[in-house]
């Protein structure tokens, strides 16, 4: 099937939904509708193809897309910065010193200075639990009162780049390489995937891609079991709302404190390292009292712990355990492989390189999810325009 | 009347004028006669219903804008920003040491380096009493000699983004959100505007909005008082041409050593701190010398003269004073509002919140004014051009 | 001749050649044959021509030009900016700690993270001698991988925007000055060239100029010297090929340990000051060991070894040794200027200013170079495309 033929028969599924997307920010996956995530997919492929076809995707003549990183970043800006460009918008880092984390009226007036003409506001915020997402709510509740009350000619759409919550245009860029790996959404039914904590010699990783996934994955039927050691939990409503997924859609939510059972006879495997919950406040606690000291001894002695947890490792014997030997490697990037980027890591060498290209393909949809985010909010019939692509 | 309703009586407006902004830089709005200030004011009327009505207003199919900014910036760089992104130019930012203020040779190299596909410079220097407009015409000349010797295609329009004598691209909108609050330039005359010194915990900030305030409200027959305690005095040149710009107009020029008297009565009023004169240009002779000591015990000592005018505070009962209690009040922000960015500073809460949206209307029209200098500058019939957008 | 009746003229001449530049990147002038040679530099002719008249040479819908400068840069930046932005690409930087040179893994997991929409690369690496090209050399294995395996749907092009061999979009852009100045590349046979070292009262000075100009004028059967005091020496690969190149052309490529001796006669003189090569190759070991003491110790001392070659100046005097007095003095720009930008440098302050111009001139033609390199990397027929846009 080449090319164009795919494409107008992933426009047709799109026509069939009925997404809530338009004029809509894109913060958590979980606050979408299955149509709604289902037509981000759809649409992130359709513009990888016209990508592929070089049929331009332009849909503004001008305005500004903002980006706001607050930790650092170098795919998901690159991710955003294409998408915003395609698009057809010029792209404006706005830089914020990162432990300034400004709220309340400072906030509502800054959103509002900086969006006179602007259409996007993606933003990156996943250091510390509690804030990141109540951060895109305040600038999205900024925006919203600046164009109602006609200050703003246009209401710039947020998307969330990774908050303390989610990072939704990682965990669909997973899924759709998962959609693509097994040959659509359907096959996921009742494949098991392990969510797996894995050994790093890092520290203070954020929760948000664990915790995307689980809450993912579990709405399309899958089996998703979440291991890790025991201490290293994510945040508690998000295993509520993962369960109640599971729940729904006819799959499965289990947790473990074992990589093995996690790892036995499944279809994909997704070993990632992150810090504990209880470490990520204690964190932000000392950030912001500006206990340099107490956040020396926090970072020594998380990675003590880390420490005693380095058999947490996608090795070859690992990925034994797995459905035929053969689960798919899924990895946000970079990934701490041992003997290569560290000493001792996430993943083995030999593990990792036989799914590099995977992994590449996996990122490669980001930048397109993004484009899809942005695109849905801002076109009403986003099927029509696309055939006009064509 | 409807958006485009109101957009064609503005271009007959504009085709009543003649002004002389084609080819030239905006550096002062000073040196610009009233046509033209009106021509600037009025094609960002137009620019900016223009961009409501979702009509792109492009006129550059290529070419770049270079920001140099040599104190920090929010709001006009992202004023700059989608003014420039709006005409069609890709921007680029222009990285200096804040300290290192380049002259001469060096920086007629660099201007011209920087400018052989530069439709536009805009520059904010303001630190510094003597240097900002020097600087600006230093490098307005370096352009200028760089095309006239045929080492530039073009000559790139330079706007000034604020510099130590005014703030243009500040006073034009103040002055459109007086248009737009009084229904018209007319209805301006015989107004009174308090552009008063206020109380602020800060130090340092610039002289260029009154300054620019009280040279650009005197040219449209308003009743300009100026107030400020003992020693805040601005640059004694630009007192000189207010009060010319008022005898010929037909307004006023007053100064007043009591807050109460400039709001006495007052249609408007701009209250906004700012540093005396004196311990700006000391300030610049300690940085030059590197005198660090000497810069934080002067910083200290203004601290301390600055609290002992804490009275001078924007409050309910102040604005009493005001014509029926219900001046309008103006800023250019962001404002220290006593309670919420300080304990105590130059507005209160209550009276900041009432006219909060007034002055987000009033920071709207930034991307518009700059927008307008450049279009004013590049496009030779601005009315035929705009026409031709609609 | 107007510029379109040159244009002509120009797009017949590359009509003429058969160059091999489609789909390839462009790090070093000795890799590339003459015909691809002459047509970097007539496209490059042709799009200022372009750009004279104000017509748009835009060959991209979208996509991103990414540049990585891992030294400053101000004029090269710009050049990059603006030959991007005249064709199309939105232009993101990535920034790098200078001292982090990745390698391996992560430099072919970044190179393609980055790439998913990128057209361009344009990588400045000139700090340390054995690295430069070779990352450069890497980052094109990673795209070519990543493109030949389906991850990218473009490969973007690399441009070497200086390493540590060569600096070809400057010395490009020196033989198109030479090519104007005199008349034609014919013009260009039997004149001769002092590349010669000069005093500066700096440290560090990257090869790649003096190493670009011999291995490209000799192509052009040019008489090429190369003067330096001992010590001061390039890489000897350099000098090999440059022989080379002056055999086949039926130049000469001489060295001299003499200033005079390489002025006496000239046609044209390109005085500027490097780092010997032992130096560099010292210091970049320095700086791998972290070295801080050592790093100091060696630019004392190697500051010290170049006061004893002040009188290694382009004054008058040494002026008066070329043909008619009167040759062409050339530079990259920025010139140490004796008495302007410093105490003592490498040109006297009258010779300068007396060839000013001409140095900007030379300047002037690095963007369009920069674009042509892009231009005829991506467009197969260049000359059926160019004529397209007049």
């Amino acid at each position: 099937m080449n090319n164009l033929t795919k494409l107008s028969a992933l426009v047709k599924e799109l026509e069939a939904l009925q997404p809530k997307l338009y004029g809509k920010d894109f913060l958590l996956t979980w606050q979408q509708d299955l149509d709604s995530l289902k037509a981000v997919m759809l649409v992130a492929e359709i513009l990888q193809l016209l990508h592929k076809e070089k049929k331009p995707w332009r849909i503004f003549d001008y305005g500004l897309a903002i980006s706001i990183f607050r930790d650092n970043s170098t795919r998901t800006r690159f991710s955003f910065a294409s998408a915003v460009n395609g698009l057809g918008l010029g792209l404006s880092e706005l830089d914020e010193v990162k432990s300034q984390i400004a709220h309340g009226e400072t906030l509502r007036e800054t959103a509002n200075m900086i969006s006179f003409l602007t259409e996007v506001i993606g933003i990156r915020d996943d250091m510390y639990p509690g804030e990141g997402h109540t951060y895109m709510t305040e600038v999205a509740e900024a925006v919203t009162d600046g164009f109602n009350e006609g200050v703003l000619a246009q209401r710039p759409t947020l998307v969330n780049l990774q908050c303390d919550l989610d990072h939704p245009t990682q965990s669909l860029s997973d899924l759709l390489k998962l959609k693509d790996y097994f040959g659509g959404w359907e096959q996921l039914k009742g494949k098991k995937i392990a969510m797996s904590w894995a050994y790093s010699p890092s520290y203070g990783k954020p929760l948000s891609v664990p915790q995307g996934v689980i809450n993912l994955m579990t709405r399309f039927g899958m089996e998703v079991v979440l291991a890790h050691p025991k201490g290293y939990d994510l945040l508690p409503e998000t295993l509520v709302t993962a369960a109640d997924f599971a729940a729904k859609s006819g799959g499965s939510f289990k947790q473990t404190q074992s990589m093995e059972d996690a790892f036995r006879n499944a279809d994909v495997v997704y070993p990632k390292s992150w810090a504990p919950m209880a470490v990520m406040q204690e964190r932000t606690k000392l950030l912001r009292s500006g206990d340099k000291q107490g956040l020396k001894e926090l970072e020594l002695h998380c990675l003590a712990e880390n420490a005693t947890h380095m058999d947490w490792e996608c090795d070859e014997d690992m990925m034994k355990l797995t459905k035929n030997g053969s689960a798919l490697y899924e990895h946000c990037l970079p990934a701490d492989i041992s003997e290569v980027s560290c000493e001792r890591g996430e993943v083995a060498k030999s593990v990792f390189e036989r799914y590099r290209l995977h992994t590449y393909q996996e990122a490669g949809y980001k930048p397109f999810v993004i484009a899809s985010m942005i695109f849905n909010s801002k076109i009403h019939s986003a099927a029509d325009k696309l055939k006009s692509f064509v």
